[in-house]
């Protein structure tokens, strides 16, 4: 009996460990293959940029039309060039890790006007964007 | 005794899958805070680019150089511009995400003259280079 009592708090225990795991494993990680979506704001005179707008609206609003297709999105403020002396080239940079690009076209088609309405209100740059694939992932042999 | 007996069995479970999380943790998961160094080759007319050489020797010399503060590094490949029609404005874009800024740029400093005269074995694109902080990572709400 002391055996079958133990049995379910290791479980239990387990079960926890396990959950958490597995939470880590559907949130943000890169994975060679999948498709990334990148919205470049390229800096310059005169521009403005509300990176609180765009982190709390415009790219929680289009990650909620991209549905599944969306592992996860992930936003980069510019902080120096080439060296610490050197201006960002970009304000902000913006990516959707997706697996299906013909998915995420039709998802953005369908939601274009809503999108693209809401540019102005958080900045005048015109957006470059790029789809790429994950080519490969790497770390140093130092770790 | 029996309790005993069980306990061991329990601890070593637990071990082994708290060991696959924390080696999960130390793998390629960008976190808020961290700092990313987003190298990118603008596309055009006779550009060359040799992605095998890039991902076999460059990325991994330079990460090499980056030691324990390299988290890991990223490459993407372009595909395509806005639409599927539009040629990718860069061919390809690599990241090194770090976490101290000042280290990293020490460490390019001390081996800039190997890493500059490697770039001509793979490509005649003058980089862009940019560092960023992470701002924000997110999930739409349907998982």
């Amino acid at each position: 009996m002391t055996k079958l009592k133990f049995l379910p708090l290791c479980f239990i225990l387990i079960a926890l460990i396990s959950f958490k795991t597995s939470q880590a494993q559907q949130s943000s990680i890169p994975e060679v293959g999948m498709f990334k979506v990148t919205i470049l704001y390229p800096n310059g005179d005169d521009k403005t940029f509300d990176m609180d707008y765009y982190e709390k609206t415009h790219m929680p609003m289009v990650a909620g039309f991209l549905g599944k297709n969306l592992k996860f999105y992930e936003i980069d403020k510019g902080i120096a060039g080439r060296t610490s002396n050197d201006k960002a080239p970009f304000v902000a940079i913006g990516y959707f890790y997706i697996t299906d690009v013909a998915e995420y076209n039709k998802a953005i088609a369908q939601n274009r006007d809503v999108i693209l309405n809401d540019i102005k209100n958080y900045t005048n740059i015109q957006p470059t964007i790029q789809i790429s694939e994950i080519k490969k992932l790497g770390y140093n042999n130092i770790k």
